[in-house]
């Protein structure tokens, strides 16, 4: 095809009727104003929405040990905070990394995240961030969940439902998570630290130089000894973004330097909408204690109506035009 | 490009995701249940929700021709009620036929309207339809617009602005609105007479058969004398729509058979919610009294947000392929 480059079209297109500064609300929206934003399929955040939640009042390094003092917690292990990253193996291959998970006492890990922010004079060694994704809130940390809404009034009105997983968040500054985006309506909040997102929407996706990652896991051979790199997970290869918005001129696509993405920092008690399918990337900053914690809730999104298909067809078009 | 076609896969996909049958609600939404229409760009319409207006009440072709005994109406003037559709001239050329507009005494078009749709043995001769699109309803027949709401308050609500139009229209069976598309929210409401619509999502621009023609308009050289295609109108080629969803095997492209056109009859006082960009083909039948009333609020559509850069999308990777 392409005399016109029809991709280029549409991310000028978008650039052109579209602000890359997200929407800032003094107050959380009514559910028609949050489905004016969902109609648009974009992101908005309201400063200080969660600041009298109980968990904005009480979370501190030293009441989240007490409240979890007996519990025993899932930890995902990297070497460099690269969790569900796109990473080289030892060949130089680029292979999508999973996290080493392993158990452990709340308060151990908890002090070790404390210590390797704090103490950045010392060898950082492995990397632990709690970020179970599987409504670990509601389960494996449900003593907390009181100190939250059972779920985001606006949100549950306009999408009819309630969240389908709520997720807690607990690690320090060393953990990223690189760009990719989820079928999911994210309402992000923050409650201790801060969290930095880079956003796009996702007609981007020609410009994230998507790839087929073979998945291979962090695995610890027995117990103190140091993580490397298992062989590949069961699956099949997964698509994933290479391209990294903060450094844009590697593993670049042609596109990459059209799209515009947006900046947003969460700072305490501050709530995020991500919208469905946009791709996020997320680093985080501590709070004094030295931790960065926070919550999401995810509702699921609409399949029906025009978005979904469509995005499917960019990214259809795009691999089309890639085998020319 | 396609190994895979895109476009197909678009249409299929998004068949898969949504039902043709258009909704029916019993009342009026509220401005949240109507946003979430709008945010999936999906029509409904509620079964007698006009039935109460004064209009629904009141109008007859005796009442019309009394509110408007001595007002004069533009009237669109076609051979065959084919305004603005794409037409053969005399060389066989298609071009896009405007109709000739004429200033007329409201009662004798009124009359008109009905002796042909009531003595069908008589020669049709020329068609005309009331149907000037300027907010006709708030100036040419503002004796009226009392008779109807102002605005639609679920739609003026969520969408957060007066109606930018709201046209009335007036005519009988032989006028048909060719298949096309408009860049307005729609509020379509039917008084006397029915409206049958056919309707297709934005996407399926590639099954549409849009093509560059050249504006015709029909004039007549003095009067009393017969219509005939003028020469070319200013303003250059138009794109049109040729395929015509109840002809479907002529002027076809090779995806006119993958979509599947809504079809949906108003009643009187029905209310059609019609998405911005959607196409619909509208004909209409007439009431006991030889005539069929309709009007219709547009609102503004907004341009942020994904669906319109997507659509602009859909044409020109179609007009790429087309290329090839």
């Amino acid at each position: 095809m392409d005399e016109v480059d029809a991709i280029a079209e549409l991310i000028i297109n978008y650039n052109e009727l579209n602000s890359s500064v997200v929407t800032e609300l003094d107050e959380e929206p009514s559910p028609l104003e949050f489905m004016r934003f969902v109609a648009k399929n974009t992101p908005f955040v309201v400063r200080g929405a969660a600041s009298d939640w109980k968990a904005s009042q009480t979370w501190s390094a030293q009441s989240l040990k007490e409240h979890l003092a007996d519990e025993t917690v899932n930890v995902a292990v990297t070497p460099a905070g690269n969790a569900d990253s796109p990473s080289q193996n030892s060949d130089g291959t680029l292979v999508f990394a999973k996290p080493w998970e392993e158990d452990q006492p709340f308060p151990s890990f908890l002090d070790y995240v404390i210590q390797q922010e704090k103490q950045p004079n010392i060898p950082p060694g492995e990397v632990r961030y709690a970020q179970t994704q599987n409504d670990n809130l509601r389960h494996e940390y449900s003593s907390l969940f009181a100190h939250v809404p059972p779920t985001i009034p606006f949100a549950r009105i306009a999408l009819q439902s309630p969240p389908d997983a709520i997720n807690l968040w607990i690690g320090n500054s060393l953990s990223t998570t690189a760009l990719h985006k989820d079928n999911y309506e994210n309402i992000y909040v923050q409650i201790l630290g801060r969290k930095h997102f880079v956003l796009l929407p996702p007609h981007c996706q020609p410009a994230v130089n998507e790839r087929m990652l073979k998945p291979v896991r962090y695995v610890r051979a027995e117990e103190g000894s140091e993580l490397r790199m298992g062989g590949e997970e069961d699956g099949g290869d997964v698509p994933f973004a290479i391209w990294d918005p903060d450094r844009p001129g590697e593993n670049r696509t042609q596109y990459s330097g059209m799209v515009e993405p947006a900046r947003v920092t969460l700072e305490r008690g501050d709530m995020l909408y991500l919208p469905a399918m946009w791709y996020h990337k997320v680093s985080q900053s501590c709070s004094e204690e030295g931790i960065c914690v926070a919550v999401n809730y995810w509702y699921d999104m609409d399949f029906s109506g025009p978005l979904y298909p469509l995005t499917n067809f960019v990214r259809s078009v795009n691999a089309s035009r890639n085998k020319d």
